[in-house]
């Protein structure tokens, strides 16, 4: 089956390719005339309307000119339910679900590009469906901190990865005359005071780690709309940021696209104006009118604050991106599109099934034979929970979502006698408040319920053949808006695990979480272990079928789990989420696995990391020369074998060392991964490919990346600690 | 599996039957002597603080006496989720998830009184677990329009059907020690104007249709407390209504439990304490001592308007159910319970598998032969909704729920592509209101969007080798506190129905609802068509096994579909619902199938109507004896076989006719039915008895049953249209 979807996969890809080839130099042309032309029609009135929004998530039309209402939608991991015009709550239609994917973190975890451009391209069918001109996505933040409650809708805490899963994700989308809206840029690392905290970062972490993902994102991922995040860096907002906006953005990667902002962190009129900022969405000021790219605008331009050939310049660039997709060509605006769709459910299910991680499989009690078991203990709210309408922003309305407990139960359930116990009640440890008297009734409170609920787990595990605990966070910790305040498990997960394996040592423990948790613990006592994210609609049917075997986990963790909070950089400098409204990345280029690596930290699971049911072997690594000029692409190549019994797939991963160089560097850097499906017994010949250039680092002084010639190693790894294979090259 | 689950259900059945043993005589007086000795403690202020809520759900504790808070919850299909104390909102625990069975006319469906004390059984061990006493339901009223909101809620349009599960049901609830409360007593067939509305009904009417349910409950099931209805009989409110409350059901029927307002049914002090109302909940007055039966009942008995001893009464009668369910023995209470377990969730599914209805089959296209189908339609609203958090005081926090769509999804969707389309718009006809502009963007409409909907589902239908279209109702139209305006599908469905089949011949149609709907253009177009109903949190599971055979369906409808609205009796009359705040159920006895039989007139499907997969034949109807005494018991036999090829069961029904009597009978009358199970190819000896007072009618002349001796015919029967065999007895 999973050979068949991927075939599937890639025909899909290539057809779409072909499909969205660039256009030519004379499009190009013909794209400028077409928005001179305009703009020379309009009224000062008219240009500005078209830099600001008319209601929550759409810009003003021009009828008299053809120019339809702009629409724009939350949605990296599916299209939201349609939000009121003007207030934010849901407009409760009812044709507005959706298909509902694994978020970020999930997202990069199957580590499949191909999956990525797919991901886009259904994204992309729905929202043409649900008629929205730009969906508002992907985020590539860097996820720096543990603790950050929006890691779960970013990828990884490694710029390489970010950076192949967003040009795929956003040229599937855009395939589909659809925008994309890259986020947010930039260093939007927290949301702690995420408002008015001002980021500090060198330069050089700032070229190295935070940036690539978004330089991809335009220069090879084309994308069409960029947006402003909403914190400070060097003394000003983002949106008004000019270094950011126009000097890195524009001027350094030629971006043409719209600069939008994150919904209400615009700051000001002329100084955003100038800094480059397009589009204002989400102000939080009633009239429309007075926002700072309304009426104030106008103003400043009939004051001589600004020429108003940088409005011409703003609106140009606005109808450039609605050209590009068709917004202005009525016929084609919308005519395509399908949602809901098997294949859209399909992809959905693939994506979870490639996301889910193998962490620990002592004893083989994963794949589980099910034939040999009369009754299976499932505990955990999360084996009930659906999160599909959590997290704020990315709330989506999904068409279903199947969670753990039903995909149990309707799979296995006739065999089967799936015993449920809710383990643990979600309103206890760490969240503030609680049942207060007044709901609780008088017979109990929080602790004497969460014991009888654990008394429950245990005795529930011990008279069952497998205990399946699904625990992790939800979307009271994975969210928007605020960050976690400790890394451990909330809800006393710990001892619930504990017990449980004592009174059923065949356990398996699964994670549900976007974000790193405390895993040290669990390692200790649990003999299996799965993470299986916010898997998105398919996700309890993955989780059911990788359990099962059908499904042969070959995720990979996206990020690091420290052995303690204290050891992650961010925490162990001091650093998040800083003091006095400022935040220091002192830690500089030491992010996720560069840390650990460098700083030689033990960790619980490294980046990169997740098992199989099978085994792999690689052999005969070497690269198609020794020595390369500064322009040139390492060509690396080894055989990749299943030596097991089961089909699956190896994310081969290859990372660099610069063992003399004139600056620091991280012991070892990601720069190359393919992702190799392999039947029982099969061998494949792999290559990865490394640009020379892509060694680089910034180099301060000369405020340019730098290849210093010498030597470099390569490691093939299957995470940042499994290296399987060294060789090394020369650089002239 | 389906044989092994009812032989787990009959024998949990009866190891429960034996613990849940009546008490002696001298248990009784023991009780007796308890309350009188605690009555006797108690200050007037005490004893009236036991007669009213001191929150929506909870009456006061008396900690010096050891009575402690007393505990009420909804729930007749599961027990609902906490709500606050002092207002309707939600509390939003994390540990009030629950068992969500099929809804009352789902329960009937089935036709299983072993089910339905199985159910009884469950739901008690959840209202433990949850430390709920008093359970309210099972709600027995009479359908007797087809357009009553809580038809859902209620179970069939038989009182013999309705008595005979009420009677299990409750007594399978009382063997766990948590009350019922047997509603809402009486007369309550309508939602509008439901607290204002007086129902003119005969005696004779009151007594063979309206009442035997309530009367069996009380009776043979022992009944703890009765519910009083919002509506007014004979001048009265029920809750203050003399002549219901202390005349039959004290009197007459020997009641000693508590006789509970509805939540805001209460209207007096004096009157409704001398009618015989024990407990008033829910009141609309914000001070609890202001109720009516809190300062003013106090007032009332210092002025001398009732006797203390009337007070007593009410206490003992809430005293009593109170010991007999073990609240104020602290070690016995709330120390068993269990709450979604596998066994639970089993039950789910059984009563699911057990409720739906086969009603037609042409071309054989059902059971689905999965190995020849490579892809299905699955179009509908209801294939995505869950109905679980709809209707009111029924809603229930399902732990899950299952849709149609995940269902076969799950089950299928590795071998068989599933193609979904919503088919039609939830809001759109004939509820008010729809898109607003403000809220709908500015490309489309309600009508534009719906003709949209429809074409996608044609295409979809169309590419697909077979389409399951699964609409019907839903929680807006089956609801309490609201009666439907119309009989027809909603969401012009009929014309999706017919274009899918148009292009998809092979098209299956499931209804979702719990009501009757318009069926005839249905069944003039599909070829394949099963009633799904709200059939709880396993119901998707059960639908998609009796889809691909899995399940064999053997539920049999709890009601009549009327050809037309107009000729349903309550409409046909013009009595629904009702005039100037007055109903008059001038259609008498003729209710329900009594209606449609006397009067000759045609319908789509008749009351007690299911097909199944497999054959079944009738054999040697015969009655024990010939001529029977007034006191005896008419025992009739006959072989029942099943002549196809696949397992199943048939409900056999007994009709009986008077041909010659004094008063009008109806044509025929259910008077007893089994559901017998077969394996392909078995036969059994079936016995039904029939007790022969259960022949007589009410004789408003003499005030009483009467049988008036003569011939009377026994109509062995699969639905009331399909009549086996016929033998006849006469009674002496």
């Amino acid at each position: 089956m999973k050979n068949l979807i991927t075939m599937a996969v890639l025909s899909f890809c290539m057809t779409a390719a072909v499909s969205g080839a660039q256009p030519s130099d004379k499009d190009d042309q013909q794209i400028e005339k077409r928005i001179e032309k305009l703009v020379r029609k309009m009224t000062l009135e008219e240009k500005v309307s078209l830099l600001h929004g008319n209601s929550k998530f759409y810009v003003s039309e021009i009828k008299r000119l053809g120019i339809p209402e702009w629409s724009l939608s939350d949605g990296p991991h599916g299209v939201r339910a349609e939000i009121n015009r003007h207030d934010w709550g849901y407009a409760n239609w009812t044709t507005d679900s959706s298909t509902y994917f694994p978020t970020g973190t999930a997202f990069a975890a199957a580590w499949n590009p191909e999956l990525a451009y797919y991901r886009g391209e259904v994204l992309g069918e729905e929202a043409r469906w649900r008629k929205k001109d730009v969906l508002l996505g992907p985020g590539v933040n860097i996820i720096r901190s543990p603790l950050c409650g929006r890691n779960f809708e970013y990828m990884s805490e490694d710029p390489y990865l970010n950076s192949v899963l967003a040009v795929q994700y956003i040229q599937g989308l855009q395939s589909r005359d659809v925008a994309c809206s890259v986020k947010h840029f930039a260093l939007n690392n927290q949301e702690t005071n995420r408002t008015t905290v001002e980021v500090e970062c060198s330069e050089r972490a700032l070229r190295e780690i935070y940036l690539p993902a978004f330089k991809a994102a335009v220069q090879e991922g084309g994308a069409l709309t960029v947006m402003a995040a909403y914190n400070k860096y060097l003394g000003d907002w983002c949106a008004e940021n000019k270094y950011l906006a126009r000097d890195i953005l524009r001027d350094e990667w030629g971006f043409k696209g719209v600069y939008v902002t994150d919904w209400g962190a615009a700051h000001s009129t002329v100084k955003s104006a100038i800094a480059g900022l397009d589009l204002e969405m989400g102000t939080n000021i009633e009239n429309y009118d007075d926002w700072y790219f309304a009426n104030p605008l106008i103003e400043a331009v009939k004051k001589g604050e600004i020429p108003e050939s940088l409005v011409d310049e703003k609106v140009g660039n606005v109808l450039r991106v609605m050209i590009k997709t068709k917004v202005l060509d009525p016929k084609q605006r919308f005519n395509q599109g399908s949602i809901n769709t098997s294949e859209h459910q399909q992809a959905a299910y693939q994506a979870a099934a490639e996301a889910i991680v193998l962490l620990k499989n002592k004893e083989d009690l994963l794949p589980l034979d099910v034939s040999s078991v009369k009754s299976i203990a499932v505990i955990g709210d999360n084996a009930t929970r659906k999160h599909s309408n959590g997290g704020l922003s990315s709330e989506i309305k999904a068409l279903y979502e199947i969670t753990p407990l039903e995909a149990i139960r309707t799979k296995l359930g006739d065999r089967v006698k799936v015993n449920y116990a809710q383990g643990y009640e979600k309103l206890s440890t760490f969240i503030e408040g609680s049942n207060n008297g007044q709901n609780a009734g008088s017979f109990t409170d929080g602790n004497q319920l969460n014991e009888e609920l654990l008394k429950e787990a245990v005795e529930t595990a011990r008279n069952s053949d497998v205990a399946i605990v699904i625990g992790g966070l939800n979307h009271d910790y994975d969210t928007e808006s605020s960050d976690r305040q400790y890394m451990e498990l909330p809800y006393e997960q710990v001892q619930l695990i504990q017990e449980v394996v004592k009174a059923n040592p065949r356990t398996i423990v699964v994670i549900v979480a976007g974000s790193p948790v405390n895993m040290a613990a669990l390692d200790i006592c649990a003999p299996s272990i799965l993470w299986a994210w916010y898997n998105g609609m398919e996700g309890g049917n993955a989780l059911a079928d990788a359990i099962t075997g059908k499904v042969n986990p070959s995720g990979k963790m996206p990020f690091t789990t420290p052995v303690t909070l204290e050891q992650s950089p961010d925490v162990a400098l001091g650093n998040f989420p800083g003091r006095d409204l400022k935040v220091k990345y002192e830690e500089d280029i030491l992010v996720g696995y560069r840390w650990y690596d460098t700083k030689q930290l033990p960790v619980v699971y490294p980046f990169g990391y997740g098992l199989s049911y099978t085994d792999f072997s690689f052999a005969g690594l070497s690269t198609d020369k020794k020595s390369y000029g500064p322009d040139e692409t390492v060509k690396a190549t080894f055989t990749l074998t299943n030596t097991g019994k089961r089909d699956g797939a190896e994310v081969a991963q290859l990372y660099v060392s610069d063992p003399e160089c004139s600056v620091m560097r991280p012991v070892k850097e990601l720069k190359g991964f393919k992702k190799v499906f392999l039947k029982a017994g099969e061998s494949k010949q792999v290559e990865i490919d490394i640009p020379v250039s892509s060694l680089a680092f910034y180099s301060e002084a000369q405020k340019q990346f730098v290849v210093e010639p010498g030597t470099f190693l390569l490691h093939l790894a299957t995470s940042a600690h499994d290296i399987k294979a060294d060789t090394s090259i020369e650089v002239r």
